[in-house]
């Protein structure tokens, strides 16, 4: 997401409208899937050729087309010249550099969105530019790469549980959506997870690594909170909105889409501040541990110096020094010694230095 | 608090408006409290079934049906299914992450708000979600576990002081909330006085965990604030709003609550403003202490450096070194290595180092 | 201020609208002072029954009734009980704790205010809520104790200077808000004193002590401005407001007061960075002067530590060290020593560090 | 300017209209000019008495009277009941803590502005307030003292060259107002200068008096700021005011204005990033001055306590040392020391301590 | 950029609308650039004289005219007077000083904008002005210097590729704004590159040098920041506009524009917050160093100060001290120091001091 200014480079200088894919290449091929369902039927394939899903303006029931993989640009201008779509969506659909966004068109409502999604490991977050074209009777997903956070909507569709069947078409992009919003719960857990686990190194170990991956941490969670604020916005757009599109039944169900990503929005702020915390906490560490280390040093040097002094002295080899000739006074010197460094010690004790 | 990102992904991926309870079960098994009173009546009684309270629209004075535990999902649905309430709204009863606030659906008016109070100690604050219909004669409660802040609410239901047995379903409500507002001033107490008890303690005794005892409590403040602004947006919310369910003379009522919650909001900002100066008291603090520890590794070498020094001149074996052999030498050796011990610590004196 | 939280307790759990005294009892009786005038005549005396002050509408002329003490709870009650207020408003003129507000009752404006006043030092900082009743030809004032800023007020109703006794009682209340403002102006100028105090001792003598106490003055002035922000919102209010209790005449005056608003707001900013900085200056102080204390521990180990080991080296007690037999070598060794004293002396001078 | 608080106390406890000048008298006696104009002729004048000025209202072309010296309150009475002005207006031309404002009285406009210029030198930077009053077809200003940053204005009537002559009253106060802002110009380049001198200073020689100096520049930038912003509001309410005295031809102008106001407030915010620098370049400046005193301390002593170690253990009194006989003994310690100390001080040479 | 009130001065003191240039001469003459096109037609060329160009109003398609080089005040007032320009616009195209912004005059529109690129070096960062007015069929240009960031729109328009030549006056300045904000994103990426370079030296070598640059860097960002919001707004401005200039169709690729500028926006947002954590290492990284400076002193001092003392009591010369006369007790003295000095060795190893 921070290197989000490299790749729009490529659009850079071109005329306003050229289809260019801005994106790394993440899918072999394209993969285009076609799902048609109404109440009563539902139809899921996998097509060949995009043509395969014409017409898809004024059928029966509602049409979802989902393409997975960018690089193809024809296959994205044959759907848009199909659709009859503005040639700037077409090139916002292409770019992966977008904010999530919403564009209402009178005859459909376009929107950009981020998943986010863990890769191999935890610690690989996934973000992926998911853009939605909402039509009278059809949604068309486009999405960098194969995987998604939408099977749960899909296998709803097919069981035909819940509502989605028995609604149009902006109902099913209520549930791409929710869908994607509450994968970023699960994102979120993680991140909590990592920020305990961090929460207690910064304390026992503070090393300039941590305060890093710290560093680091916070810069995906301010990412992640950029992203859901931007959603929050499409969502409260959608559900304000005045197209014809979006039944009023479904603009409650955004509401509680809504009100889920200003929870999001009120735990990455928990989050920010607990960060903040941390590097009190990471600074206070450090300046303690210098403390203890001076201690040490102050201890050491303040019970030996005042011994090898007065070791000196009787070190000194004046020819009239008549302790030197006292047959008990080494020991009474060694008592001596002992005594103050007892009495450096219980000093330091005194005022709790260890 | 903190957790709410971990309990809510037992929702993720369901359908919306599926009933699932996302809380830890904390009340054994559900309680339902049947509460009927008009300004001369008045019963109240726990019911078995919740089937006991029906039906509860279309009855003279207000009837208050109060239920503790959620875990029965059941029970929700057919209270919701008898009162005509959206499945969107009893999913947001069922879970525990919801942020206070106010939906208006014309012929009932939904609230969530938080009850914060203490558990068996002081320093075990609980927050415990309560989910409020009010219907035109009726109100519902949902509470996750027995035992709340309302007792005061029933005892004057009970014996009829104040206004509650005179007014309608709106008052109750507001009697309600009110009662959830003033608890939180019992708790601003309990944090005032833990950050006073801490203030001392930073400037004796600055330990790291000190400050993560610190930063704990201020985080509980800040969501206790999150909490209290939700609220008082309800509050405003309800006070504003043109629901009929609200009368004009209990809109006073509702304004003086929502002076509560700013004056709350005002003491929380007052303790935050003490929790910065607390961290920057305790930074200056520990800088102080190394300041005093090199003050004593400092005097310590100063002193005896140059006393060790001279110890070693005339410990070296030079065989012509004439005062080694001059009788009154050792002891005024000894008195200039007193005079410059006393000028070194005359020195440091006039510095106030000590 | 800070303990606002502390006294309201006192309310917690009771029905709304009782009159309950939060606040310590301050004043050892309630004192009654009724004042009427209008251009030519003018009465002033202290009642002992709140009776004797009645009937106050329908009068010729501006009747100011002035309440000293509000522990006496039922004479509050008299007076709302006459002048037809609502209990919620006598319920904050006993709650010590309400924030500066106003209320608009169409045939009663409700004020409530803070005077700020010095005790018996500057020290001593005395918040005293002030609520003021203003009627179509009447104004009452409660306040907590004897003693209050309105002196100056009085002396121009007895003298009839100024433009109080021509005006209606709008223009009294204005007066008697102006003159609270007034008064801020004064505990500003005792702060921006103990500020330039602070601001020279901090570099003089950077204590955790003082740290504290300018910590203490920051909250001051932050309450303060607090208060001062809810003043001018009230008069804002009042200014801009409909009721026709206030004439256009004296809004231009209301203006006036809200212009000296902004202007003691404008001055506690400056204070505000007056602190941050003395904050800043205070630790690098702190930093300054361990790197004086670092700087005398390193010279004086720079110059003992390698004369100590030349006389170490001629102390060995090697048969054949051929330096100690020569008879100017102790001289020489001791010029030595001077020698390399110097040089690190001159070492430090080049470096500024003394 | 932050010193605002004190002068203002004068007026505390007075009747609000009084006219009493809170300044400190700052020119010898009031100086009244004045400036009659038309495209063809031009007038200028001291008079002794205002009234000689009279009648200002009712006659041709533009009327320009500047009061110099405000301590003569009855000058600023005489000219607001000839032009018929509010008192309040008057009592705030005297009194010298306002901040800048405009009030709209239907028939003239009433301004009060902060002239910004050097005295004798660049350090020391005069604030003075300008009041303006624009009737229909004259202009009076008010200062406090002789000398303003009007000459360029004063000239360009005199030549007649520009718009000035040709246009009426409210192009001259344009006039004025674009000359005080374009002076702060020149105040913004000297403490930029001054800027760019600490800022070399800083990484030099970073001592507790720079700090001062550089908190004090700051808040000097700060009141400058306030006054920048508040001139852009009374410019920004000029230029969108619907007063009939202001010309759309004019209100180009302003907008331009309005314009260099917004430049000078983003330089200053330029500025106050660079404050913000500069300290942290000073506190690390000094942490790494104490990083460098601590590496000395610690290669001096990592060098002779070793060596001093090897001497004191030959030093000791043994009988039985064997090596104390060896005739190449001491020549092989004394190259042992120097391999010891060599080897120490390349190791801190590898890790570049110096 | 920072310098910005220098060169204003150059108009301080004049009338407004002079026509001053206020920019260092960065072109060595004036380079008059005409470029006329529409569907069909295209014309390039270099014109000698100003004159040359006109008419500009009134004929077919779409006139071009760019100036390169604002010094010869002349040129820009032939133009104005011939367009019909407002003189202060003038005055606005030759101060190089203004920040974007847009002005609606009805028949033309007024832009003043900034372009950002490279100079010789990645670190040498040109912001030049760049100044349009767009009439009903023409577009005028202003440039400081020869090179711009245009070219691409040029080749377009040679070629006839894209939408340029099909559109009217509107498309080509959109053309132009595009661009410019196009170009921004190469800016962006070399800042990005940089502190993605000193991310890495802060840890590794935190000198107060890198410190400076860091901050240099850092206001390098916020010009640009600033830039870019300005910009924002004037497209914002664009797009919503009433203009009868702009047409429908342009907007939507306005809004493109504008979504592009948000874009820019969150990156240097992003930025910022790399650089706080940049200081926040930084600082950390030099505590740390000291620590680590600390700890070679103390290990070296606790290792040798007890086997000095140790040499320096058998280096005593009391007559009576037995162990010295032991044959074995050399040996075991150096094994009892060399265990002393493992075990403090072990000591600090178990504390991984090292």
């Amino acid at each position: 997401m921070e290197k989000a200014y490299k790749r729009s480079l490529k659009q850079v200088g071109l005329p306003p409208g050229s289809l260019v894919f801005t994106g790394e290449r993440k899918a072999e091929k394209v993969r285009i899937t076609l799902i048609r369902y109404d109440e009563t039927h539902f139809e899921e394939k996998e097509v060949k050729k995009v043509e395969d899903c014409f017409p898809i303006k004024g059928r029966r029931g509602v049409t979802w087309v989902n393409v997975d993989g960018l690089h193809d640009v024809e296959v994205i201008g044959k759907i848009g010249t199909h659709l009859g779509i503005h040639p700037l969506v077409l090139e916002d659909v292409l770019n992966m550099n977008e904010r999530p966004k919403i564009e209402d068109f009178d005859d459909y409502i376009f929107i950009i969105s981020k998943m986010l999604y863990h890769g191999k490991t935890k610690n690989d977050l996934i973000t992926e530019q998911v853009s939605l074209i909402l039509g009278s009777n059809y949604v068309v997903t486009f999405q960098e790469r194969i995987g998604d956070v939408f099977d749960n909507v899909r296998e709803r569709l097919r069981t035909g549980k819940g509502r989605l069947r028995k609604n149009a078409a902006d109902y099913l992009s209520f549930g791409l959506l929710d869908a994607i919003v509450d994968k970023y719960f699960v994102i979120l857990e993680s991140i909590g997870e990592r920020i305990d686990y961090f929460e207690e190194l910064v304390i026992e170990k503070p090393t300039t690594q941590i305060l890093h991956e710290i560093h680091r941490l916070r810069r995906r969670l301010l990412s992640m909170s950029r992203v859901t604020w931007a959603v929050r916005d499409v969502i409260d757009c959608l559900q304000r909105g005045e197209s014809d599109l979006i039944k009023e039944a479904t603009k409650v169900f955004l509401r509680d889409v809504y009100d889920h990503t200003i929870q999001i929005i009120d735990n990455v702020e928990t989050f920010r501040d607990m960060f903040s915390s941390m590097l009190d906490i990471y600074m206070t560490s450090i300046s303690n541990r210098l403390n203890q280390i001076m201690k040490v040093l102050t201890i050491i040097a303040t019970v030996f110096m005042p011994l090898s002094f007065i070791a000196g002295v009787y070190g000194m080899n004046f020819l009239f020094m008549p302790e030197l000739s006292v047959s008990f006074a080494y020991p009474l010197v060694l008592l001596l010694m002992l005594v103050i460094a007892l009495i450096m010690l219980m000093y330091f004790k005194k005022k709790k230095w260890f």
